[in-house]
């Protein structure tokens, strides 16, 4: 029996084949399937594997960052090389590092930055279409960029959270949101230190209301105020967000 | 009973579940997909495409262009938004246009643009995954290159053919070839007048060899001169290949 080591591992994910990250009864999670490879990798004895954050069914992840104690003789390289190996291709771990007993990624990450992607082009690109939300129709820029200017700073998030979200303090900072549109294709970039569940996709599903004209620019801050969910749009598609990269506390990394 | 039109409709395919564009027994096919939505359209009277280019089982296209006569008392705009409404996501028609009677796809293509991307990730793009064969290993990129300029040109491309490719005549003139060599991903541009089956990937497949360093570049010449397909290297993967463009003559079209 070798000592267990306590091992992080960074990768990246297509999520349009898993139920979300978290293990739960039903289709595939990401979670049970790298928890299955690794307890091959283990000789058949269980890993369980902790995330510094949560994606939802059909989200994706630029960088996720995940870590577990593991039993196996083999050195760090080949335990990254075995997972390549056994993962489909739709998960691909890139990064290995040993980390002290106490890491844990969740309590480690500082900082996170979320994109959502909108497909502008008229029909549709067949080569986005699992990765962004295809939405054709008018929208006008200007007044989103002036909703987002509204969402930078420390709020309670509880007007944007999912009704099942189970965190009680709902207050976090964003300090960073940006549109990035281009001809075929809008990026919103969303950087802060925690996220609630669906608070992405909820923000960009009110900012399309608002490029829609259906709701003014100041929604945003009566949605805050209120915190009440029934005045924001609704929840943006999975499809288009990805969790791209997480920062970590530098001493507790 | 209305009058038949003849339609021009171009489109843009994810072919990774699709058995390539010809119809044939066994998994879908691109072709009888798109046949089955417009016999619909059609009123369920059958419909019969062409295509400019077939593709293989698992490769993509940008562009691809077909017609076919309808019956449907539809405009071309509705005509257009049932085909994107009926068709997948990975199957998106983007431009339809009614064409003379003579109108012929393929006849009428002067010009194709084939492109082969090259994932070079060290562990792989998960959202590359399905577009571009990830090969991680060195390449000296100079010898490519150096190859690539013997095959511009017009040849007898025998050697570079699939065994089972019934096209008698095989000369075809090669008008450009590029390759662009970034960091992450290597971008294989193809420029002609025509390419027989399985004659891109061939080429990818040996100029990956030679920049393995395991075939010199005079192999090209070698191969072209000798017919000889065993001289040649490995087929690259399907995945890595699209179908990116196709030109008409303006006469024709």
């Amino acid at each position: 029996m070798n000592p267990a080591r306590h091992l992080r591992v960074d990768l990246a994910y297509d999520g349009t084949d898993f139920a979300g990250w978290q293990r739960q009864a039903g289709p595939p999670t990401l979670q049970e399937t790298v928890e299955g490879v690794l307890g091959r990798i283990n000789g058949d004895r269980p890993v369980v594997v902790r995330a510094a954050g949560r994606t939802d069914a059909g989200t994706h992840a630029r960088q996720q960052v995940i870590d577990f104690w593991l039993e196996s003789p083999d050195s760090e390289a080949e335990i990254l090389h075995a997972m390549q190996r056994m993962l489909p291709e739709t998960v691909r771990p890139y990064r290995i590092l040993r980390v002290a007993d106490q890491f844990h990624p969740r309590h480690a990450a500082i900082r996170k930055e979320y994109r959502y992607v909108i497909d502008r082009s008229e029909s549709g690109d067949p080569f986005r279409a699992r990765y962004s939300w295809h939405y054709a129709g008018p929208l006008e820029e200007a007044s989103m960029q002036r909703a987002i200017t509204q969402l930078v700073g420390r709020h309670d998030w509880s007007g944007f959270t999912a009704a099942h979200c189970e965190v009680e303090d709902r207050v976090r900072t964003l300090e960073r949101v940006e549109l990035l549109a281009e001809a075929q294709v809008w990026t919103f970039r969303f950087v802060g230190e925690g996220f609630l569940t669906f608070m992405v996709r909820n923000l960009v599903g009110t900012l399309v209301e608002i490029g829609r004209g259906r709701f003014a620019c100041s929604r945003i801050q009566e949605i805050l105020e209120s915190r009440d969910r029934s005045l924001a749009g609704p929840t943006a598609p999975a499809r288009g967000l990805t969790l791209h990269q997480i920062e970590f506390d530098p001493t507790r990394a």
